[in-house]
């Protein structure tokens, strides 16, 4: 089987990295075990540089960031991602598991922050062409339930701090766009770490299935 | 008169700083005085700092900056100067006279280095939306004359550094563009500091003649 990349999304607190670890395990289960990982906003110098200007308001002092600059600085961070590190890596066999992609672009800028969806659209168009991952892990949770675990972990970065109706709007693009793509999977995320484990070790056994059918 | 934005483009050497007080003398001179400038990139403190990390490759380390990524770090540059500095000085009556701005995009990275034309323009359109100059002066200098002014004046950063084929391209897309519309003015620059002195003030009181017709 050709290499895939495989991304998991969803609010924070939603539980992505425990997801990370049971997608790992669930690969190692079906042989595949050369697997490399990244997150985004970030995952190159350069990346990292453009992730804490835009998580780290202060580092810009008091100046507000503008929407769509913000846009345009994740965007920039996701293509030199792609091309220095995913793309070579699958072209070497590795399977990739990323911790967020476009995905979060469309679903808190588009839905949340309420930036226009068709320009995010053009843009993710422009920028990255057909490029996309092979499976989408999206963990659905309520905003209260996601910040509530959030909070437990320590302090929140800047987009973390939205209101709750930001997160409300960012979920429902999410569900939104889960519902028109077949590569995106949606995960009730709220259940016990038993019964999420399961549902996405199922998830994922399935898919592989189909991949090789 | 509504106030207006006025850009100044060029290759490097072409005498944009001394094209600048020409144009600023030549405004006053007209009983134009509340002026503010720009440079692109930068121009905030987000913006110098997105200049910065394209501008000093050094400080990414040994990571190349993928083409499309230096692009869009441009754009997130831009769009927050124009949003946060030009818009509201013009909205508040200042003229603005800046040091390069899309046009230098199109000419670098559309002309020079090959970028998509297609892609920047679609780019520029998502981000900028109708937003353009009211007027552009392009000092038109043939890269052997740009190169040799430039490094009189000393170090050359990065894009400086680019080969003669790359200055080449770069000019043969900036007149490419001139040539498609009125907006921009090609002045040659190649000539003595008092014919391109003269050529500019012509222009610029010739133009301000057409916007009170």
């Amino acid at each position: 089987m050709r290499s895939k990349y495989i991304v998991i999304e969803g609010l924070e607190g939603a539980g992505k990295t425990t997801a990370r670890n049971v997608v790992v395990d669930t690969l190692r289960a079906a042989g595949i075990s050369d697997i490399e990982f990244t997150r985004e906003p970030g995952g190159t110098q350069l990346a990292e540089k453009l992730r804490s200007l835009v998580l780290d308001i202060k580092s810009v002092g008091d100046e507000a960031i503008v929407d769509k600059a913000e846009v345009l600085i994740f965007y920039a961070a996701r293509v030199q991602l792609v091309e220095t590190v995913i793309k070579p890596a699958l072209a070497d066999g590795k399977w990739v598991i990323g911790d967020r992609h476009d995905l979060s672009t469309q679903a808190y800028q588009g839905g949340g922050r309420g930036i226009d969806q068709q320009m995010l659209a053009t843009l993710r168009d422009a920028v990255l062409g057909d490029f996309r991952p092979d499976l989408t892990l999206y963990l659905d949770v309520t905003p209260e339930v996601g910040l509530k675990r959030a909070r437990a972990r320590g302090e929140l970065d800047r987009i973390e701090q939205e209101s709750l109706d930001f997160f409300n709007r960012t979920r429902a693009r999410y569900l939104e766009l889960a519902g028109q793509d077949r590569s995106i999977r949606t995960i009730d995320a709220t259940r016990s770490l038993e019964e999420v484990t399961h549902a996405i070790q199922e998830t994922v056994t399935g898919w592989l299935r189909e991949q090789t059918a």
